[in-house]
């Protein structure tokens, strides 16, 4: 039995009769397969990901979402059968999911992009924070209290965020989600360290208009359990090959993520 | 006694009656002062870097020319007394000096810029290997024999360089100069590394358009000495402040160049 995403934060949507994506019981998520290059270059590249196992290593490989193949299933616009990538739903095993969805690099349009695309994404991109901060948040959803329910901003209002904005946004993460404020930011700051250490490093993938989720249970610290924590990378319809060139557009992004995130002070929660 | 620099290998140039720096017999270096706000940036910049002494550590200052203020000398195109940056000679001291002038990021315009000035810096960018590298060369020279002396391709050359043309050139450095393959690059490679360790942390300054000189002493090795190189960063005309972000676009460009080096195999020298 499949069914929308309950904690989908961006990108396509299947409501309203639309084609998007779907989720099963057993934790796999169903992403309709784009039918032009963008479709062929994302399972192009999570064949490359699996099929090179020895060279990017296990260690990496967990910041990507397990990849089970390509799947005909009934598409959610009700236009029939449609190749879906078969994923794992990252959140499924989490109760309170807080994600944000941070899109890296201060540009999004890769080198060989035509002019028209070039000057779309570069608008986008010197609106947003891209160009500024070298990332802007794509979506995202806060658990905040039983009553309260998700802070769930919707698309018009994320993009138009500034710098200020975007510090608020972790400001609320902290302050809303005690696990966060201890231990390394839940234990998502040495995993961004790990990521940046890697692609300091290789040279096979360019990543372009990709996002990285963090990800937390909202719920976590009633349990007193781990932070269950991570980080996720996802959205591969405009990677390329590298070409024995660092991705230095993620990388600079990715490293202003983590002073950004270690300089936002980690207040306290002041709920009681 | 002013003269003309003879080991300029970018930039205005004081040649045929034109505005261009010159130097003198202690050392010094006198860049024209741009007129328009290009110039009050520069010197903006250079007072900002010594007068917040306590915060730009020592082991950074070395990286950029030491400064000695402004000073109206005769201009090189004879129009008379000119405002002049008066700057350290950063290659006076060098027998047979090989210079390689690396402009960084994968942009070189600026959030502030007009549109105008945006299309035109990102016509340039794609157009060389800015977009590709996250760095182009602007400009070098490179000492190859007594016979044969420097390597100095022109502008138009270097303008059309390819990445396995800036391959090359990392290529002939290591290959006529013997020192360099030895001991990390001829100590080229610690410094970058430190560098980079103050980018992923400064958020003060974003430096647009700016270039790293590898300085190296083409006659070095002869004298059995010292690689004695050196890194200095120059062309402060686009510096803004920060405001609380980290340059990851200079820091993106440099991680690329450090990757990009380490990974050109330093074959030895095939000279008998």
């Amino acid at each position: 039995m499949l069914k929308f995403p309950d904690h989908q934060v961006a990108g396509h949507q299947a409501l309203r009769g639309q084609l998007g994506p779907q989720i099963d019981e057993s934790g796999r998520f169903y992403k309709p397969l784009q039918q032009d290059e963008r479709g062929s270059r994302e399972a192009a590249f999570y064949n490359a990901l699996l099929h090179s196992n020895t060279k990017v290593k296990k260690q990496i490989l967990r910041f990507f979402p397990a990849y089970y193949g390509t799947q005909n299933i009934e598409a959610s616009d009700g236009s029939g059968l449609h190749p879906h990538l078969v994923l794992q739903d990252v959140v499924s095993d989490y109760v309170k999911p807080c994600i944000i969805d941070i899109k890296i690099g201060s540009r999004t349009w890769y080198p060989q992009a035509s002019e028209d695309y070039v000057a779309k994404c570069l608008r986008k991109d010197r609106g947003t924070t891209t160009v500024s901060l070298g990332f802007r948040i794509s979506g995202l959803q806060i658990y905040q209290a039983e009553n309260s329910g998700y802070w769930k901003p919707d698309r018009n209002q994320i993009h138009k965020f500034t710098v200020d904005d975007v510090r608020s946004v972790f400001r609320k993460l902290i302050s809303s989600n005690q696990s966060v404020c201890n231990s390394d930011y839940g234990g998502i700051f040495p995993q961004l360290l790990e990521l940046k250490s890697w692609f300091e490093d290789q040279t096979d993938f360019h990543f372009y208009s990709c996002s990285i989720l963090l990800i937390y249970d909202g719920e976590s610290e009633n349990k007193g359990g781990n932070p269950h924590s991570m980080i996720k990378l996802i959205d591969f319809a405009h990677v390329f090959s590298g070409n024995d060139v660092i991705d230095h557009n993620f990388l600079g992004g990715l490293c202003s993520l983590i002073k950004f995130i270690s300089d936002t002070p980690a207040i306290h929660s002041t709920k009681p």
